[in-house]
């Protein structure tokens, strides 16, 4: 019948993590498992927010690029996430948005091989898709889209780039990094990872998986507020060959010197593109700092606490619900996935119940299991009204089928 | 001998315009000459980045999309930023930076012909020539930057785009954006236009002047804080010509169907890419707002009177300065700049006494005029200090020959 309450209860009490839950701001009585969708409100957001806007926009003004350090933020907050991943200080920035970092990275690596095809997954997160249809048809390339289980023997001597998403964004299916880097890399080809689901909850190690590209989420784990800036990763021994094909004056080598010949900057600088937006960026500061002095080895145990609960729970209160995220650790990221027909009205019913989840297009309901903030009792509670639902039928109610815009 | 300090301080007292002041935040004592640079903070802007940081993401958090209007915002900007450039509602929309959408409107109509010319002006500003480097690259096609008296003359049946900044960022010498537009046309060209230093400032009249593309900046006279998101405008009748080079999510017709094709939005929509980016947003829609109620022809009435008041007490008091901007109203744009081959060193100096300019490379010091919070007397006092500290020759204190990164 999986945890009982009182368990629940008192493996939060003997969490070692739990006091990281004050860094941030959750209101009262409401679960919330979509930390994978939108990460909470660090407590510190606030005052720092109020900091940039009123005495650094407001009093010191356009001398804030200096005085500030609004103008080092792309690369002081890249350094912050390297640790995140397992890169060095210089190997990542934060610039613009996944999608337009994935452009980036696709549009300069292809030119590394004069090969046709773009490889990459059917029923990865469909921006990638789209990015990659967009830079194949600008480049005259051929953009495959293979099943998740055909795409390792479909690399070949005329792939080019292979885009994956590292964990699923639905069914939290993880790629292994390093041997299907190894396996592109021994034909040629170049792999771009989209971190977005992993980083902050998955421990990386790009660096030792010789992962060489990679771009990234900044408002998931990473709690960075929404539509936060995201960041890229470009392995050191590449950055010299790689051009941005977004040449704004952010990454040329003298931004302030108004020539009018482009000339990229040294190292990663060179894929900023336009000037930064420091308001954003100083909340994805907040947000990355949440992690500070805690070990993402230590998170990662909790997830896989946190997993192991839910997982059990579900199975023994909810018979409901298909789970179709691997029970491995390995296999997967931070997040559990259930198919249910009626996935859109039971996430609907959940949330009036103060359970937030994520729906996924058409029939999954997607928990985010974030360790930084989220108890086992939440867990247990969330189950149990889930399981509340279910018996009762109380989904059926015509209000949870209202389809609004973004669910 | 100019403007006397009594006559400045009436011409205050008899300025209808002079309550739009209380709008912003302006330090005491500080003469702020960079509202082109870095709009002052809006009043409105403090308590609203709280709302958007504490009650909308902290306590709302992934419902916001829905409930607080995130997803629309691009949209609901746009509208208002429409009649500020004297386009329809549905023409504009708020996204990415000035130089990613660059790319996007340069990419996406150079497949409206077969040209192979890019035409541009030598000594724009660098980001928008870099861009466009970056886009010829791709699309094989050839950037023909020409100096600025030859733009016209240049054009001709090679010649697929033409990019042009409205308002020259240092100069501050204004296109005749109709007549420009009609004999690129003409021609069979298609011009983008750089709105940056313009929108906010001088009264445009897109739609009127025959425009079919353009970009701007949020940060700059529309007040939207440090990097703000930009936007883009494209009239209706292009609209479904056009396909974005940067096929994100929020561009496709069906963004929550999760489809492995692109299948563009309708309209303007389809130029979004990724996740809007909220905090940025907030504070440009509060920028925007400070504009409500007043026309930009009496807004622009009141630049030509401050133009009119810098330039005769500059000329009457600091002769050592080479005024470069052309006097017409008609010729300009709603700042002033002056040659001098110290200017970095006299900015600094003035920068020293409570006067903000700007230094552009190699000897240019630029004034704002920015009429929603600048007066009479302000302008006084800084051509005062200006005078002082050219006639004393203290500019040639070493301190001021200290080079920034952004000056």
């Amino acid at each position: 019948m999986g945890l009982t309450h009182a368990e629940a209860v008192a493996a939060d009490a003997a969490d070692p993590l739990r006091p990281l839950r004050d860094r941030f701001h959750l209101p009262d009585g409401l679960i919330y498992l979509d930390g994978n969708s939108l990460g909470a409100l660090p407590r510190s957001a606030v005052a720092h927010q109020q900091e940039v806007v009123r005495r650094q926009w407001g009093d010191s003004l356009i001398r804030s690029w200096n005085v500030h350090g609004w103008i080092d933020a792309p690369q002081r907050l890249g350094a912050k996430i390297a640790p995140l991943i397992g890169a060095k200080p210089n190997e990542v920035i934060v610039s613009d948005s996944t999608s337009v970092n994935l452009f980036k990275l696709l549009a300069a690596a292809a030119r590394l091989s004069e090969r046709p095809s773009l490889l990459s997954e059917s029923g990865n997160f469909h921006t990638d898709l789209h990015i990659a249809s967009g830079v194949a048809d600008l480049m005259r390339m051929r953009l495959d889209i293979v099943p998740r289980d055909k795409v390792e023997e479909r690399i070949g001597s005329d792939t080019n780039l292979l885009l994956l998403t590292h964990v699923h964004y639905k069914t939290g299916d993880r790629f292994d990094m390093e041997a299907v880097t190894r396996r592109a890399r021994s034909s040629g080809a170049f792999t771009v990872w989209d971190l977005s689901h992993s980083v902050g909850a998955v421990p990386l190690h790009l660096n030792a998986a010789g992962a060489e590209l990679a771009v990234g989420c900044g408002y998931k784990y990473l709690n960075g507020g929404p539509g936060a800036p995201a960041f890229l990763y470009i392995a050191e021994h590449l950055q010299a060959q790689l051009v941005s094909p977004l040449r704004g004056w952010m990454g040329h080598a003298e931004p302030f010197a108004f020539t009018d010949n482009y000339v990229p900057a040294r190292g990663i600088d060179r894929f900023l593109a336009g000037t930064p937006p420091i308001l954003g960026l100083a909340a994805l500061e907040s947000g990355v700092e949440t992690f500070e002095g805690v070990s993402l080895e230590r998170l990662w145990a909790k997830s896989i606490a946190l997993f192991d609960v839910i997982h059990g729970l579900v199975e023994a209160r909810c018979p409901q619900l298909e789970c179709i995220t691997p029970r491995g650790p390995e296999q997967r990221g931070s997040h559990i996935s259930f198919r249910h027909p009626n996935a859109f009205e039971l996430c609907q019913a959940l949330i009036a119940d103060r359970v937030i989840g994520d729906f996924r297009a058409p029939d999954v309901i997607r928990f985010g299991l974030t360790p930084l903030y989220l108890g086992f009792e939440d867990l247990w509670h969330a189950v149990d009204r889930m399981a509340a639902i279910l018996d009762s039928g109380r989904w059926r109610e015509p209000r949870f089928a209202v389809r609004g815009k973004v669910t």
